[in-house]
């Protein structure tokens, strides 16, 4: 039996607006479920198991064949995200992805890994600071990009709200220093899933790129890429677009 | 006697706001004169004869020192702008500064190219729309594409106000299957050198961005990067930042 992955949304083509593929034109898959509780998560749809009744059951070829259609067929990045992709079984969707000329990147908090992350084209690791109430497992970090050694590019990405997170980044950068890192200024939003579509504030998210870029050249951390969430400036929090 | 280059300004360290480095700490080195009289330039004190009074003859070295003074003595990514900076002997520059662990990116329009090119660690390509009042030169882009094949990763940067310039931007990337190419849109500013300093409207041009997004994807140009000005939505058209 193929396996079953649950997709809480698949949209697009639109741009990636954070991170290393910034600006390219992406499909988003989001998966449903997540073994973390974030206290400023903005993915609560596919998160909470308020939304679990949302969250569809679809094997890799039905994935496939609805990324095609919204891509007309021809080959795009595909963006992994969730909740957390890394709980899913997402090998086969890779594999005939690629045999279509998809690329796949994913993005994971890092802590649980896979051996098919080799096959992915891109991995995001996304551990998350001391703001978002968790607590980081190295080991399964170590061990995310220790299984996508052999295969794709792997990145670090760190939200940012404050000094503590800025610490936090500085240091789980340290641990991994062949990793490209990628900062990003946190977007804050009230707590509670009602708010997760509320507009922003841009002016106060360029005073955060600002600090956030005031610290890292203080610390000539000439390494660390300072990004903004383009989507969020453009479109606001609205989902699914 | 060592080659002297006409230097506007000197700044950072601070993000490069645009195209594939975004996000990234860079001193820019900002070189005065072009050969180009864009209609919308940004960077007239740069370019009109006017502001020749403030570019200061600098040798490499002393180019050099004034970037590491900057940057604490800390290698990071140097960016030469203008003006067109491929109308400066910058080879020694490059040399110089590679010796001590810096890396290199040029933005030039693509008229003219040097030698030295392939020394470079990125050369952006930025060719100029109808908008701008310019012609290109095809050849002249084409001596750059090779001047550089050896050396830096080239990459095309193509400022987009309206159809024309996009029609414009499809056509030059055919021409160079090869190069990744980045989508900005228009940042309009009033004519005039007295107008550079004034505020954007940052909801304008997520507007722009977003019809730009548009006709990429309803195009299915996959491969292009779509990407604003960051600086200018962080600190508007203040030069210097
Ligand atoms: S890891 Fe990501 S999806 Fe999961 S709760 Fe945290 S922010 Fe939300
Ligand atoms: S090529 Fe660049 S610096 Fe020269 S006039 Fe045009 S926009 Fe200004």
């Amino acid at each position: 039996a193929e396996a079953v992955v649950r997709v809480s949304e698949i949209f697009g083509p639109t741009i990636q607006g954070e991170g290393a593929l910034i600006g390219l034109p992406t499909v988003f898959v989001r998966t449903g479920g997540c073994d973390y509780r974030c206290s400023w998560c903005d993915s609560l749809h596919a998160v909470d198991s308020r939304y679990r009744a949302d969250w569809k059951p679809m094997t890799s070829g039905a994935i496939l064949d609805e990324v095609r259609r919204l891509s007309g067929d021809r080959p795009l990045t595909v963006t992994i995200s969730g909740g957390n992709p890394a709980i899913q079984p997402l090998g086969d969707l890779i594999r005939q992805g690629h045999e279509r000329g998809y690329r796949f990147a994913l993005e994971t908090q890092g802590s649980v890994s896979q051996d098919w992350f080799a096959e992915l084209d891109m991995l995001v690791l996304s551990p998350k600071p001391p703001s978002s109430g968790m607590v980081t497992d190295w080991q399964a970090l170590a061990n995310c990009v220790a299984e996508a050694s052999a295969g794709p590019r792997t990145v670090l990405k760190f939200v940012v709200f404050d000094e503590a997170d800025y610490a936090f980044a500085r240091d789980a950068a340290s641990r991994f220093p062949a990793l490209a890192v990628y900062l990003q200024p946190g977007n804050p939003i009230p707590e509670g899933a009602e708010a997760e579509h509320e507009a922003v504030d841009p002016d106060a998210l360029m005073r955060r790129m600002e600090w956030l870029i005031d610290r890292v050249t203080a610390d000539r951390w000439f390494e660390a890429h300072v990004l903004p969430q383009l989507h969020v400036l453009i479109w606001g929090n609205r989902r699914g677009v």
